[in-house]
């Protein structure tokens, strides 16, 4: 890892598409030119949070006309791009895609969500199973900034993902995200702050903009997160940029004062 | 699981074992008194954390006058109650030892830290390992109030240790521990809800109270929390007997509508 500027990006999706990633484009342009070299975007970044009305946007995964635009984003800006998610057809199958792009705008990295969200609160009640399949690998890439894992949203939930992450080599847990006005206020700050926290790794959590109109309403608060569990910067629900510089320096003196994964007792861990 | 009050003694312990243990029988008794049926103290609840000093307090697994005593006060008084730790030797080895008491006056369960605190922070350096041996086993056991689990302090590091015990059935997570002014700001909170969180049961974090003459200076802030994430109790840093009612109701509420353990992905947490 090395030491740079991260940023993510909590834009508020319109209902037009088109505009939507226009408007998103802006944006990582702003970021970049304040100097971010990874810019992260939410979880199904150019559209409010329906599932049906998403359903609709589904793109092919080889034929991907949003997916080529942001290439194309990455390699003018010469950065690296988490281009939040999306909803890609491959093969028979609908997945809640994230990709990692490099600067010559070229697939580092992809990540199916894993875990769909299947809720049913008196509020609000989803079911991700009946539009996605679910993710069936966990992966890290090495790029030039450090070794970087994506989870996206309801991944979050469950410690082993972000642990498989982190013991296949993370610094860096990328997670493009929707939570909502119930379970926001309630878990986003502690699920976030403890995968960083006991994996000793940078996370970004990448929400949209609030949007009062919707029926499923993100909650924002956008952070990006230290190794110790310090949010080094957090947005509020408006649109805005968030910035912050990433330190292998502080992660390494904190793993080297607490050696958490070196502390695991792997043999007792044996679900 | 049936509903019942539970309570945490956050007694603070003095450097005469003795007086320590009477002290501690003395919250149990009025704990008792209030109504509470499952009763927890903290880490070394006999004495500060000073691993020099505690050695020298070792009592023989099958000859333990304390755990005798605190045997008799589950008994008299007809609670379960979870003895904190203590140092406990066990063949050749030292343990840092959690027992859960049942109101015969029987052993129902016991822990043995299996996370040792190795650490090398600026302020604060602690090496466990000089002193006990790991604990091998994560186990629960099933009680006429639930089925309970038992960690140790920094055993809640990690997630997979709270989860072995999820996934074994524990609803009841009771955790003696002694955070310090450093670790105890920073993660304290955090930690314990999170484990409350994503395994969706009851959590008791049993602290010591503050001694500010300790070279050691435990956290306090000793909390029982719900399965949503809720502190439903907390103290401060003073000594004080905390107390919560225990729902069988509102974790089956939470679990139908969130239902996380079955959403896990085993087949992906292969490491």
């Amino acid at each position: 890892m090395i030491k740079f500027k991260m940023a993510v990006c909590q834009n508020k999706p319109a209902r037009d598409k088109a505009a939507s990633i226009f408007h998103a484009v802006e944006m990582i342009e702003k970021a970049a030119k304040n100097g971010a070299e990874l810019i992260v975007l939410p979880e199904i970044f150019y559209h409010p949070y329906e599932l049906e009305n998403i359903l609709e946007l589904t793109e092919e995964a080889d034929d991907s006309e949003t997916l080529d635009y942001l290439k194309d984003c990455a390699r003018r800006l010469k950065i690296h791009l988490c281009a939040g998610s999306m909803a890609i057809r491959d093969g028979n199958e609908i997945f809640n895609r994230s990709y990692l792009i490099s600067p010559e705008g070229k697939i580092l990295l992809k990540h199916d969500k894993c875990h769909l969200f299947d809720v049913n609160f008196k509020e609000l009640k989803v079911k991700e199973s009946s539009f996605f399949s679910p993710g069936n690998a966990l992966n890290v890439v090495e790029t030039e900034l450090g070794k970087i894992g994506i989870l996206i949203c309801y991944d979050i939930r469950f410690p082993e993902a972000a642990r498989m992450l982190a013991l296949a080599g993370a610094e860096i847990l990328l997670v493009p995200a929707v939570f909502n006005t119930v379970t926001g206020p309630a878990h986003w700050n502690l699920l976030f702050r403890t995968r960083a926290v006991e994996n000793q790794i940078y996370v970004a959590a990448a929400s949209p903009a609030r949007d009062n109109d919707a029926l499923y309403q993100a909650y924002g608060h956008s952070m990006i997160i230290d190794p110790w569990g310090e949010i080094m910067t957090e947005a509020e629900t408006d649109e805005s940029i968030i910035y912050s510089d990433v330190d292998p320096g502080k992660m390494n003196d904190i793993r080297g004062r607490l050696p958490l994964l070196k502390h695991r007792r792997k043999e007792l861990y044996a679900k």
